[in-house]
């Protein structure tokens, strides 16, 4: 006679995303407000060397801070600087850094690993401090507008592995995000604008008036003016966090991240090399599944020139040579399989709404492609 | 002004754990009842070397097995063979191996990773699991005693490294459980004994009814009977399922697993060279703080003598040489440098009672530790 016992609990998890500025000034209590109460607890920061190079005063304002605070936390070694962008998933030499690290210096799961840097840090950062110990304390402070406003507030960590983006990773909530506006002013024009599409990406298949905001902030947005910059950032993050919250943040089932323009993007990013962006690829994306909905006779020809018209006061292409050919199509079939087989593509029913689909026509995204190739040749308007 | 989001999600985690006999006979449902519904779902097994000497049939009866259910699911490979104990979990290159294989065989977030063995296999395999594609589903298939009572039903998985035990490892729910008491006919009689004192250790501590079913089920235990046996495990079981789904089931807080006798076990396995295996060296830790108790004055004189019967009527020891000297004591203070400053040992109160604990006179242990190196050599009744 067989016995079956059913384990069943669940589990909460509560962590703040902040945005301040200056989060090192010593009168910021930001950062030691999200520290455990009480005791002075020990922490280790991991640093993006593109955050140092731009901020070259940042590692002696932290140490300052922790001198300021110095009844909170202490640092138990000097911050480790690592390489940022993608090379830092890439060699695992780098994340068993910081593994290492937590030995050489007992950082322990009451201890804090705090990572400062653009998306592809806080990822290998977040891996390496999730394994450890199983699971050391994480703070991401996300340092360019697609970390702050995207992939910095999620529960997602990981490293590349077998030349495979995030083939090894967990599902592990930090303890808290901080997000520091200042952080931005050193972006280049290209990463400046490149997270932004994320925000265009949530907007148009989740929120008319956000995107009715982000087409009428899109010129000053462009003009690197700051407080629309701002607003499009805590909409965007608070979009990206109610989607996790919504049903299934550890992705158990079948849900799909807030995806839309992502098949094509990660191929194109894929097919140039990198050097096409992920945020300029994924208005890439965007404007060619915009493009496709309308020529399924979805979304109108206004709301279609609407989206490219962003898209491109953004200062975003909306065609790079890579898309023409097979590639891309072979890049739709990779994702089939990746997905176990049934497709999933998000189109557009109308502005602000997705639909969900199931199979694309190969010939109509030829025609999408050629549309948007003779479109970007079109002398621009402004 | 700054700006705080609250990201605050619940997740809810549920797994079957099963117990069952000749789990891979073809018409026994329990395995196939736990896969996916309406596909046929991708599988990989990882078996313990040792398991599959003890059952040379037993990866033919898998195989078998399959192709009986091959509407419901296939073998994507070779059954993988990783050395059984403590070994798998100290070579970085085996759980390597397990990784490689999820990506030779394309074995992504819906198939399943079947893991075969004792703890430190299930541990091991666990983890390579977890951390590939962030997660991959995992089948645990316990064949201990300790495995099948204790460590197998929990929520942890790991390997060792920098020569510490589980350094690495997440908190990652498995998809099932499945225990099949067959598996332990081949135990040698200090491992069939070893797994028991878990089940003495919660006995103590919470469930006084328990205590006396073990009481009154030890010699039969001790001559191999295997339905006092089943009835021990499927118990224990169910309190460490209990323990884990209480408050804090991955350990964010200060919570500790369902201690009791641990301390002095995990000190003298190490001090032992592992000569004493783990089970061995908690019955031993369950006597030392017992006697502590009844010297604290907390436990009768009575009360401490059924313990000890207990304990040596399963067969165990009361004492190893490795007891005596500062070693011991030494290992009390590593533990709480572990704890990080704060000490928290569980003794008792009562029988079926636990109490906690901040601090341990040194003095009392050495008592202790002299009342069972006498006790021990004393002619045994039985």
């Amino acid at each position: 006679m067989d016995t079956i016992l059913q384990q069943s609990f669940s589990v909460s998890f509560n962590y703040p995303v902040c945005f301040t500025e200056k989060l090192f000034s010593a009168e910021n209590p930001v950062f030691v407000n999200v520290l455990e109460k009480g005791k002075k607890v020990k922490t280790f920061f991991v640093v993006d060397s593109g955050v140092v190079e731009a901020f070259p005063n940042l590692l002696g304002e932290i140490k300052n801070y922790a001198s300021y605070h110095k009844e909170r936390f202490y640092l138990c070694a000097e911050p480790l600087v690592v390489p940022g962008g993608e090379a830092c998933k890439n060699d695992p030499a780098i994340y068993q850094q910081v593994v290492q690290a937590t030995n050489d210096f007992g950082i322990d799961r009451h201890s804090y690993i705090v990572a400062i840097g653009g998306g592809a840090v806080l990822d290998m950062v977040g891996f390496a401090a999730a394994i450890s110990h199983r699971g050391i304390r994480l703070i991401r402070i996300p340092t360019t507008v697609l970390s702050q406003n995207d992939s910095g507030v999620g529960v997602k960590n990981s490293i590349n592995y077998f030349g495979k983006k995030n083939y090894l990773g967990t599902f592990t909530t930090p303890i808290a995000v901080l997000n520091d506006f200042n952080f931005l002013q050193t972006l280049d024009d290209r990463d400046w604008r490149s997270g932004i599409s994320e925000a265009l990406k949530v907007a148009l298949i989740k929120d008319l008036d956000f995107f009715e905001l982000l087409e009428a902030n899109a010129s000053a947005m462009a003009r690197r003016e700051i407080e629309p910059m701002k607003t499009q950032i805590i909409r965007c993050a608070q979009m990206h966090m109610d989607h996790i919250a919504g049903k299934d943040p550890f992705e158990f089932g079948s849900s799909r991240p807030l995806d839309f323009g992502h098949w094509a993007a990660h191929k194109l990013e894929h097919l140039s090399n990198y050097r096409v962006r992920h945020g300029e690829a994924v208005a890439i994306g965007i404007a060619l599944d915009s493009t496709y909905s309308h020529l399924l006779g979805w979304i109108s020809e206004e709301d279609l020139n609407r989206i490219l018209q962003v898209i491109q006061t953004l200062g975003f292409s909306l065609y790079e040579p890579e898309l023409s050919g097979e590639n891309l199509i072979q890049g739709l079939r990779e994702f089939q399989e990746h997905l176990g087989g049934e497709l999933t593509i998000m189109l557009l029913e109308k502005l602000g709404k997705g639909v969900e689909v199931h199979e694309m026509d190969e010939q109509l995204i030829r025609k999408a492609i050629e549309f948007l190739q003779v479109k970007s040749q079109e002398p621009k308007l402004i």
